[in-house]
C-alpha cells in the first residue's frame, strides 16, 4: 500500500470561524456542534444504536493547517512556545498525516437539513471541517486515568476569568455567553503573546470578539455582530 | 477538498498473522509489538519528548478488512454476530473510510533495523499493518471513565481459562506463554461458533496454534512451527 485515498463523511457545523479562538483540546469549551453527514452518507441506519454512547470519536482532516512538508519538530503552546518536542510526541497540526482525533460528548441527535443530525458539545474542530470517521468511545478500551500526559503534566493549564461587560452581554443569548465564557477561559491568546495592553479578535458564532488579558482576566472589549 | 490522499509513516510487527487471533479491542493482551517507522519518517528529532508518554494512539488502515463497498449497518461478535448496529455505533473494520483507532501502552524505545523504534503493547493490529499517525495520549482530554458504553456495557466481556498441557508448554519461551495465554483468554472463537468439538486454529509469532473449547477453558491442543 503507498497510499490510501479518503473521503469525509460529514462536516461539523459551529460557531468557530477562526483559528485563533479554538480550544486547543477537545473537552475544553462546552461550545455545541452539529455533525452533518455528506449526502452520501446520509443512511439513518448507520447511526442505529448510538444514542448508548454518551462519547464519540471523531477523526478529522487539519484542513486549514497544511503545509507542503512536515518537520520533525513543533513547538506546542503548552510550553509557552519555545521549547520543540518531536511532532509524534505533540498534537500539533503540522503531522505527517494531518489527521486530528478529537474525544466530544453526544448531546442527542435531530433532524436537520442534512437528515439526521449528530449534536456534539466539546469539539475543538473549526467549522466546516471534514470528518473521516466517527467511532463510539469504549471506555473499557480508550480510558486510561493512570497515564502520564508527558509534558503536559507538568505544565498544567492555566484557566482565566473571563468578564464581558454588561453592555456587551445584553447582546447574547445565554448560549453565546457561556460558549465565549468557556473560550475566553481557556485563554486563546497566542502562546508567546502576552501583552496586556494588547487587544486581540477573533471570529466566533457570526460575530467578531474583541477582548484583552491582564491579571488572570479575559474581558470583552468589543462584540460586533457580522 | 474531494479526498484526501495519506501516507503510511510506519508499519506495526508483532506475531499476529492471522485476523482470527487478534484481540477485538485494544489493550486486552499484553503481546509485545514494535512500530517500525517507513525510511521517509526515520527522523529521531520526530519522537523527541514521547517517552514521557505512558500511552499513545495509533491511527492506522485496516488493509486487510477493505472491502468495494460501506453497508449501513454491522454485526459486532459482541452481540453474538447477529443484532445489527449503525457502522459509526460500532468500531468494526467495514467502515466507510477504513481507519483503525487503538490505544496503546508505550513501553519503551529501541535501537533496530529500522533506527529508532517503538515498543509497545497491548496493540490489536495484524503484523504489517500500516500506521498512519501516532499521537501522545493526554489523560486530561482523552480519559472518561464515566462515559456510557452502549451496546458494549449491557454485554460484558467473558473471558476463559487457559490451558497449555506441559507437551506444548515446554516448546514456548514466557512470553510467549503469556501472549498465548492472553488471547486465547480473550476467547478468539468467531462469535457465532461455539462447538465444543470443534478445534480452532490460528497463526502467531510463527506458530499454528490450534484449540478447543469447553465450560469455559480453551485448552491448546496443537503448536506447530513454521
Amino acid at each position: 500500500m503507498s497510499a490510501l485515498e479518503l473521503k469525509p463523511i460529514a462536516r461539523i457545523r459551529n460557531g468557530y470561524e477562526d483559528k485563533f479562538g479554538i480550544p486547543r483540546q477537545p473537552g475544553l469549551a462546552a461550545v455545541r456542534s452539529v455533525i452533518v453527514f455528506e449526502p452520501e452518507y446520509r443512511v439513518r441506519e448507520a447511526l442505529r444504536g448510538i444514542e448508548g454512547f454518551s462519547h464519540l470519536w471523531l477523526i478529522w482532516v487539519f484542513d486549514r493547517s497544511q503545509r507542503e512538508d512536515w518537520s520533525p519538530t513543533v513547538r506546542p503552546p503548552r510550553l509557552g512556545g519555545n521549547a520543540r518536542v518531536g511532532v509524534f510526541a505533540s498534537r500539533s497540526p503540522f503531522r505527517p498525516n494531518p489527521i486530528g482525533l478529537s474525544c466530544v460528548r453526544l448531546e442527542g441527535l435531530r433532524e436537520g437539513e442534512g437528515g439526521l443530525e449528530l449534536v456534539v458539545t466539546g469539539a475543538d474542530l473549526m467549522d466546516g471541517t471534514p470528518i473521516l470517521d466517527i467511532k463510539p468511545y469504549l471506555p473499557y478500551a480508550d480510558s486510561h486515568p493512570e497515564a502520564t500526559g508527558g509534558f503536559t503534566d507538568e505544565t498544567p493549564r492555566q484557566t482565566l476569568k473571563v468578564e464581558i461587560p454588561a453592555d456587551w452581554r445584553q447582546g447574547l443569548t445565554d448560549e453565546e455567553a457561556q460558549a465565549l465564557t468557556d473560550i475566553l477561559s481557556q485563554d486563546p491568546r497566542p502562546a508567546y503573546q502576552r501583552d496586556p495592553e494588547r487587544v486581540y479578535g477573533f471570529g466566533f458564532g457570526g460575530m467578531q470578539i474583541r477582548f484583552s488579558v491582564a491579571e488572570g482576566i479575559a474581558r470583552v472589549t468589543e462584540i460586533r455582530r457580522a
